[in-house]
């Protein structure tokens, strides 16, 4: 492992960062960012970086998927690669750093290692996982997912975004072609996954901690909540021969909350971010909302049972308002446990480069979530002001972005070492 | 008047208002329609219904809103003319019925006095009028507020769609030149307005009464409420530190519909009929929402005194949550009482038909409401099935909707000869 500072050229990421945050549907310009899979925004960006993967020097393969590759050759390209990356899709009028500093950092440390002389033995190989964000077609980690052979081809292509254009249709419209189920990696392909991100929270900020060594994930899960009531005219139907779809549909967004700030676990989180009304016309009672409900934990047991107690209320708040409410499952992960010697490294290199550090977890899902069922995971977190993340002010300063990177190349140096 | 039947031909006024709920927007066919002011299908109908205007001998002249005047002269074409008809637009997924039933009755009952060798000394004239239903611009009965000379030209070229579309913009691309500031009529125009419509309630149906005469109009108000909150990760920020806007919506919802069913006035009724969720993402907390609340009573000052009591909770629950809201109104009209004279010819006339009638208030507005302003108006109401209306399954039998024309008729006879 180098002992000099690395020379990270941080100026230059902010540089590529917001080049990239340029490139957005948002009507708001930069730092704004909206950038949604398999869309023309998407495949402009991807173009962009691409280019930036190939000037460093890499060979680069994309996946049927669209989750992107790109290879430092080690001196023994028989052994298992060491991996870093992240995302760079970003949802709806969010922020430019999230996942984007895992990409461009990665890089960047593949670039400092390089312009240091350093020469792996293992290969180092940095990836662009497709839609982490769930933004279009509801379930996110759809890269990363399908990598670690937990994404069912057949139930894939059942998704449909809001158009109602099937994902398979889009994947290909976008230029993606070849067979979903051979996108599934072996256990044997990579020794290490490492990866850089946002906080997303507060800690760092507050204790002025320059990184966090991640040492879990927190389990996420998604519902769609339809409620089915019944419709009318506004001015017509008397206030108690109503059955108001977005009133029932109320009492349940009060009711998550509810049961959320009374769970015994101070880290379970819901929350509808979703929520649609129909027919949506200013003199109509509602008779049909669709919403849905985001859940996490860091124990999956604790999650569920909330999500038992929610079904229940749902159920109850169903049954007094005479409407008709189903709960559908999108997803319901496990969460994962990060490798021990990863966490280990990471500290060591925090320590190497003179940066202070503490063991933390995350209450956001990444990536690392899935690709934990492939190989041994960490990530490194770097602070983000106010602990704001999807939103335009998400921010990192050039030197907490810096710090990351150095952090992220030791690490990547050493690992590409190990026996 | 005629004493014989008039030989009303219900079944061509079936097959008409089928063929007009062919022009749709709805995805689902009809009887489910949905057919929005300026669009192109607005434009086929009202082609459409325009020829059957000429077919049947009217001179048809449109104003620069789009509000549609089909003419019968009378032998004393100086007279203030008598005027009937309604709207053909139609809320999204909506039915067949609303308003529609009101222009064709109108048409047939034209058709059906000139089939009975009727010449009437007034002229008789049917009018389509323009956007009844608020859809698109958050504002109803655009085309009869504008007649009764209470369309601010300038307010209404404010007016924008939900695709950011200026009214104005709008209306000429539809095809309607002219200053808005030329629609508004004089007083001495119509000697009186009758408007034929479904109930969209309950009470004729179930006390088995063929026509219900309206006396008064309800006061519609409608407010545009924003909630602007705090958003974030939907897996980081931790419940106690949530602004969550949507949950703030939630309790509003709750609050508005239980403060109208405490209300003194049973008449009193409040819906949230849209609500937007801003950004929209699974993963991220609501830091906005926009609803719409529709409100009316027969009693204005009861209806604005339970206003007030809402503005009150708004901002108290504002307060409570830590988010910021802002209330806007977009219209408060006060109630229309109906003319006892009108009310008068309308018993009468149902008693010539041998149909029975009762006097009933109309719960939802409709554009007699403005034309009160004009001139002498009332409603004639003929039943609908379990009261259902602004849903595909909205629905009045043939001989329902023939009782309602022949009663129209005869009322039309009747008033083109008074004095």
């Amino acid at each position: 492992m180098p002992t000099l500072p690395l020379g990270i050229d941080s100026e230059r990421v902010v540089r590529e960062l917001w080049s990239l945050a340029e490139i957005s549907d948002c009507p708001d310009p930069p730092p704004a960012v909206t950038r949604v899979v398999f869309t023309e925004t998407d495949r402009r960006a991807r173009a962009l970086l691409g280019g930036w993967l190939r000037d460093a020097g890499l060979e680069v393969r994309v996946d049927p998927i669209g989750n992107t590759f790109a290879r430092w050759e080690g001196s023994d390209p028989g052994l298992a690669a060491i991996l870093t990356g992240s995302h760079i899709d970003a949802i709806p009028h969010s922020g430019m750093y999230d996942g984007t500093v895992g990409v461009l950092g990665g890089l960047e440390a593949i670039r400092a290692l390089r312009r240091a002389g350093i020469r792996p033995r293992r290969s180092i190989e940095l990836v662009v996982f497709t839609s982490e964000e769930p933004t279009r077609f509801a379930v996110g980690c759809t890269g990363s997912r399908a990598l670690a052979g937990l994404l069912d081809p057949l139930a894939l292509r059942g998704l449909r975004d809001e158009a109602g254009d099937d994902y398979d249709v889009v994947r290909t419209r976008a230029g993606y072609q070849g067979g979903l189920e051979t996108i599934a990696l072996g256990p044997d392909r990579y020794s290490a996954f490492v990866e850089l991100h946002i906080e997303q929270g507060p800690e760092l900020e507050s204790t002025g901690v320059d990184i966090g060594v991640v040492t879990a994930i927190a389990a996420p899960a998604t519902y769609v909540i339809t409620v089915e009531g019944e419709g009318g005219h506004a001015g017509a139907v008397l206030m108690p021969k109503r059955h108001d779809a977005l009133c029932a549909a109320a009492d349940m967004v009060t009711m998550v909350e509810s049961i959320a700030k009374s769970s015994p676990s101070p880290d379970l989180v819901a929350t509808v971010g979703q929520l649609q009304v129909h027919p949506g016309a200013i003199n109509s009672i509602p008779n049909r909302v669709r919403m849905t409900l985001d859940i996490r934990d860091i124990d999956g047991a604790i999650r569920d049972a909330v999500v038992t107690r929610i079904e229940q209320s749902i159920a109850e708040i169903s049954r007094l308002r005479g409407v008709k409410t189903t709960v559908d499952c999108l997803h319901a992960d496990p969460p994962a446990t990060c490798d021990p010697g990863i966490v280990d490294a990471i500290e060591e290199a925090c320590e190497a480069a003179g940066k202070s550090s503490t063991r933390m977890i995350s209450r956001a899902y990444h990536d690392a979530l899935f690709m934990a069922r492939l190989a041994p995971v960490s990530m490194i977190f770097i602070p983000c002001r106010g602990g704001i993340s999807h939103r335009p002010d998400e921010f990192s300063t050039p030197d907490q972005i810096a710090a990351g990177i150095e952090v992220l190349a030791r690490v990547l140096a050493c690992q590409s070492m190990a026996d």
